[in-house]
């Protein structure tokens, strides 16, 4: 099988240790993340072969960025260098009734101010059969937009599939410019994963009576959104992510893969958060993986949520679970029993 | 508005890293902390001006309390410096069943051995319209009843409102000297601040049917304690803390506050617990913060809650939240989600 | 009242910090752990006198390990030095529907290969009234099986209480090795400690309606082993530990303690785990140490249940926890309220 | 005395631990720091009071930027809030043969994007009689040249000594930018403090015989080149910090102040360094305190030079040393004998 | 240009932090490091392309081993996956007159039970025009004589360089063991890397009137070992390094490469050290990565020994230095100036 | 042999990680030492037996204590429980020309609070052939002098020979009263320690040409002193430690012993310093041992030399080195070459 393909920014993580808010930190943990490098790793730790594409400066805090990723197994042959800075983002764990803050301090970026002539579409497809991207990439404007669009032409020419998490982020786009954009490049999406409030957010696509800041979730509501992204853009698949934030600490989630007008939920989960940044991304690669192997859908749905479950689990961004850990979960093995 | 005025001791914290035991501790997180300093810190990061007094020694363990409390804001110039020692407390945290626990070494401390001849009260009321202290300051012996005593009278002819949080710690002083030492300054208290257990050691007023090592909350008991305040000590507003302890790990939280015969009780939170030590002083700070700003009861009580809520997920003993989000959990937003 | 001697093997414990996962790992802590040396320093916490035998390399990694137990008290004169290595085990902690998972790296280890000739049982056990080693030791195989059967014979010269709990690794024997070696110590245990899967495990001894994995608790099931076991073997009292895996993260645990054809069922807590590992034996520790001082059958599982309730909210191995706090909170006292 | 005022940027400082390169880097050190910065704490520790202006973002680092200066005593009431960067500095330590390296990341910060309306400079200099800035705030572009004029008009107006420190950074300009714009701002400037590379830099002001990358010192050189500035620009006085690099872990240390047509050398000395970032900075508020307090000249650049030889000793860039420590080196007491 | 192979063990690395000795030691960092390794990824940062080949088990610390050369770029895909376990060596560092430790617990590793079987050279040596190994390897003893031989067999048949660093370690065999095992791999030897100590050690070649222990370097004894070393193996090319032993916090480093009878001495450095281990195996990088880029041999000598001076100042086993930093060393740069 | 004695206090210390300054720590390591608690500890390692007689408090930081010594295998059974506070210092590593600063709490401690009654001394003298002490216990005050001298008396009657190192401190008495409370002891001890500083300070004995802070070392002088001593109070022996302080990071470091009228002079060490605190007891602990066990006289005090050389490259106050190593030293290899 080929690789999959992953386009988007990969940032500096910076974390203060433990619960310490930003003014009380001394020292930061140092990661780097993104959400389409995040998929990468993911879908590598699962058994894939998968590239990842971004533009990085050339010096030394760039090439940390690029070790990150390569230490895991993903294929870097792609990033370009040059450019100025790495995006940064800060981000202070929550607990109990607070919640976690993130900082982002990404304008600038290498990957914002990149140019079209920075990606070889042809090349980097070769060999590959899945495209995944996010839409913070276009988000990041410039000529972002646009290379999104070269990279879909050149995906769909390489009979690639392609798959996009919507990732409305209000701080990089108004939900005018995301719509607009949004709304060129889904003609090329085979697999669209979004929550509902993206699908409001960047479509208009609304749900009744769920009110996600009070974690009510409604099954009814998410099927008719996922119908309607479907209707609207043709995508064959839509993929929705069910989160219930009782508090920072503790949180519901699960998954739903609507498919040939049929909807499939996975489990519920309840899970006490070590990290939930990445959830959706590990989401994302969770069901890359079932996909690109054939998975049936309520299996494929409940892989991609027991997968993302474990993510909730782990420090920081990347979801560093096997294939065996995820589906022994998707089995219904919850115990969390010591594995001698 | 003017300052307000907060004075009593400060110490050194240590803690052994995360769930270690004394006897496991290879190092210890240095903090700085004291009920006094703690409200001090708590009102500056709500928005007020903050002047805290207190006497350390001249040496450099005593410039980094010092230093503690001015990063964050608060006015230290009328901390006077001399003696021999700050006064250390080792705390190691507590889980489920296991407790957290205190071992105080604070005996002649600089505040301790200090002498009314360290303060000019006058001055440091000036500008000042709250002046705050606890049980803790009278209780650390020598001079500190009497010099408490003229701190109130200055306040008074400063026509500057006093509260004092109770705070009853029996390693320091017996039942009988407590009582006597706090009833001779309850007149100057217009604002008394107090759990159920500080009321019934301090003055021997109880509430029936509560029994505070069961968790279990009694509201016709707080406000009959809050009543017997009032009308023994004429204090215009009596506040008590509400802690169900239901492990280490988890306590309910609210707060009541009595005032003109009428009780209002803030919400109740579940929290689970980060670091609980400076509870009830972040209370005392939301209180203040409310009163002072002219908040009417029910408001005011809903915003001390809900500020000391979030101070059992932030490390150490200084509430480090901001007025926005205290009174965005006070307006019912505890749904912990990632704030980016 | 004499001392408690324990045999078996101490291994260096490392855990990635928090709850980073292996590969994620850039420093380890380290620990030194082992089933008998767990139970020999909780015993000296409790109270008693205890004497820990192994044997371990002559270099300063084996020295640091015998250390590890001295530091808590532990008599370590009988501890056997050479040999050319100390078994490791790497933990990561689980969290969640994540289980924790325990790598060892143990074989050649100095006390796997020992030989009779390294222990004189009449030399240590003089002075001694209480033997203790666990299903571990005779599985790491070599002579080890039969220097457990000297040190039982000698034991019993000795009139010495002998106990055992089965703990059955199933990466070290086979069941059929396991219930060949075990059957030919059983008849010198006077104390036989298991969980329902070790009687199983080693000696097919079942009982019904209980899935182990689903954390269903069955009291008559329970009975019914502790029984066979008493049956079987003669042993004249059964203890056998309740584990119930609500996740990684939450468990429920108790324990139940079989004599003269009744059973004593300590009450069960709900703890939110800090570090399961060890619970077992701290169990066994508070067990030896109540049957030592002669305490009746209820409160010796009450109190070998909190005691090891404790240890789950404990870092590593070790129970470091006093009598006081085994009592008070098996009188009760679960609240976690700050000790100051 | 009045105050002394510092203008500049603060910067978020990141260092990976210990002699970590970037790319082994797990986590960071967070400081705050920058030349004006680093003066000001510096004067505060030796007993001066002094005001830093800079503008930060409204965020929660950008709090603690000014909460890390206001730890140490500096008055931060002039700070400007808003813009949406603090700029950024990654530092590896070096060692030996291997050279410390920086990366700046401080584009499009909140105080290079700032306007000359954000600061009221005769409200500023009310009550203080000493400016301080370096040649790194102008070289930050935009508006910055123009309010350093404008700052040290209104310091002009308010009979405020000025003291610039050229501190010529050629990523942030070019040589000729540079010279343009210190020459307009060189009429204002009563003490210059420059290294010998500045000079040559900024000016085009050279001294023979002197090769910086081999560590030569020529004191005839420095001499020549603090006359030219001297003759040049009208500056009062012109002190020169003198550092010879062995290593990257030793160097010589010591500075030159030229007055009234005298040059006066500091001794020099040799160092092992800790953390020589800052140690310029250091030198320049060692001087302005003895200028201020009217030392005379060789007791000044005594001063100034062990100040900021003790710099090189200490963590990260404030000089925090007290003005008895500095005055102990002065004195010739170099032995670093244990102080009890 | 084509790929380096290396094939060898790697080992997790365990250091007590900071000067800690091993009986002092409450964590370790964790790094993963082996001669052929940390070529491996020496080579790679210079700008080379290499492949390391080994055994590692399947297990998650095996992965992290995998992981920790990825992260650095090296080829991982002939890695093979299984065994038991992992070596381990553990070290505390030393400081002036206290040595450095190491303690080995490396026996039973994956690769020390591989079989020849494992290995498919022919397909490892596609691309490759280089092979290097060390002594090390043969050393652990099982078919790893074979299996270097069969290597080196292949490496012939495609035209591949062969470089050996003689490595000798006398806890792995003894002389005689060293001699005829390593006599046999000789002839294959293109490029023999030693010191002094090694040529003694496995080939009973000596030079007169130096003493290592002392720290006395002889020109004329290096060059006679060298001599020797050719004209007995035929070796075109024999480099020796030669290391000054100060103390343990001061070394003199350099080498010599003795090439067409000529011998070639690198600049002596006087390094403060970081870190020595891995100093001879960044020699060994340096040195074929001048070699296979067609440097003449002073030039060639001197990188090697620029690159490895450097490797002295950085944390653990890997030389993470670039090719400019090298060549800038080599060039004479060696002031250690902070680089902006 | 039988067992040392050593008797006074053990304090924990505290220490800001690496070089940060007091107002820099955020945590602190922790550690336990007192110059009687060093030289146990450092007798044992070097293979004596060991008893250390305190009184420490009941609490858990009071067990810590006592863990830190019996972690290392010292005696700890005649140490007392009880008393309020366990005495603390702290310090901050210098560096170069920044000295190191101790700020000491240690008043109103357990043992200096301790009474006569408390010490049972010919219990604790039973199977002791040595005991030593310094010049802090008896500083201490309250009954301390009486109890030294209690001390003296029963190690007299036991024939058990009695060391003191004079350890003079400023902060705890004045000369006068040292003088009179140490010339009381004086005709009790066999083996007299003390650097030239001491004996001025106590004894008014003093050398002619030496000034210990500008680090000249005159041998004229020493031997000056110590015949002085002897003559004086008769102590056979008289030891002083020889300490050259170039500056915080390099000292030069060897010991004289005088006995029977003659000198020796161990060799002269130059040392890079990684904690220096402790040395002198280490010294102590090297030249009880050698004296113990017969060493001659040069050969004595060229162990106690290297073994306190070696003491400088150990963190924190314990010389936690082997026999074998402190003999190496003493043999002459000082080269720091990596042991494998």
């Amino acid at each position: 099988m080929g690789k999959v393909v992953t386009f988007g920014e990969i940032m500096m993580r910076l974390d203060p240790k433990g619960y310490r808010r930003f003014v009380q930190a001394e020292d930061f943990d140092v990661s780097y993340a993104g959400g389409e490098a995040n998929a990468a790793v993911g879908l590598v730790q699962l058994g894939e072969t998968a590239s990842f594409v971004t533009k990085l400066p050339a010096h030394e805090v760039g090439q940390a960025a690029l070790n990150a990723v390569r230490r895991y197994g993903v294929d870097t042959s792609f990033i370009v260098r040059g450019g100025a800075r790495l995006g940064i983002y800060f981000i202070e764990k929550g607990a109990s009734q607070r919640a976690s803050k993130v900082i982002y301090d990404r304008a600038g970026s290498a990957l914002a101010l990149s140019s079209a002539a920075d990606y070889d579409w042809d090349n980097i497809f070769s060999g590959a059969d899945w495209f995944h991207f996010t839409g913070i990439t276009p988000a990041l404007g410039g000529e972002l937009p646009d290379i999104c669009k070269q990279a879909c032409l050149a995906a769909r020419k390489a009979k690639v599939t392609v798959s996009c998490d919507l990732n409305y982020r209000k701080k990089l786009w108004s939900r005018e410019q995301a719509r607009e954009v949004m709304e060129a490049l889904m003609p090329f999406v085979d697999v669209c994963i979004a929550n509902e409030e993206d699908a409001a957010d960047v479509f208009g696509i609304c749900a009744e009576r769920t009110d996600v800041h009070k974690g009510e979730l409604n099954r009814e509501g998410y099927i008719s959104v996922a119908r309607q992204i479907h209707e609207k853009y043709g995508c064959a698949r839509v993929a929705i992510t069910l989160r219930g934030s009782l508090s920072a600490s503790v949180n519901t989630w699960g998954g739903m893969l609507y498919q040939n007008g049929n909807a499939y939920f996975s489990p519920e989960y309840t899970v006490q958060i070590v990290d939930r940044v990445g959830g959706g991304d590990s989401f994302g690669a969770g069901l890359i993986y079932a996909l690109k192997n054939g998975f049936e859908p309520q299996r494929a749905v409940n892989l991609a949520a027991a997968a993302s479950c474990l993510k909730h689990t782990i420090e920081k961004d990347f979801n560093l679970i096997t294939l065996a850990e995820a589906e022994s979960l998707a089995a219904g093995n919850a115990s969390g029993r010591v594995q001698r």
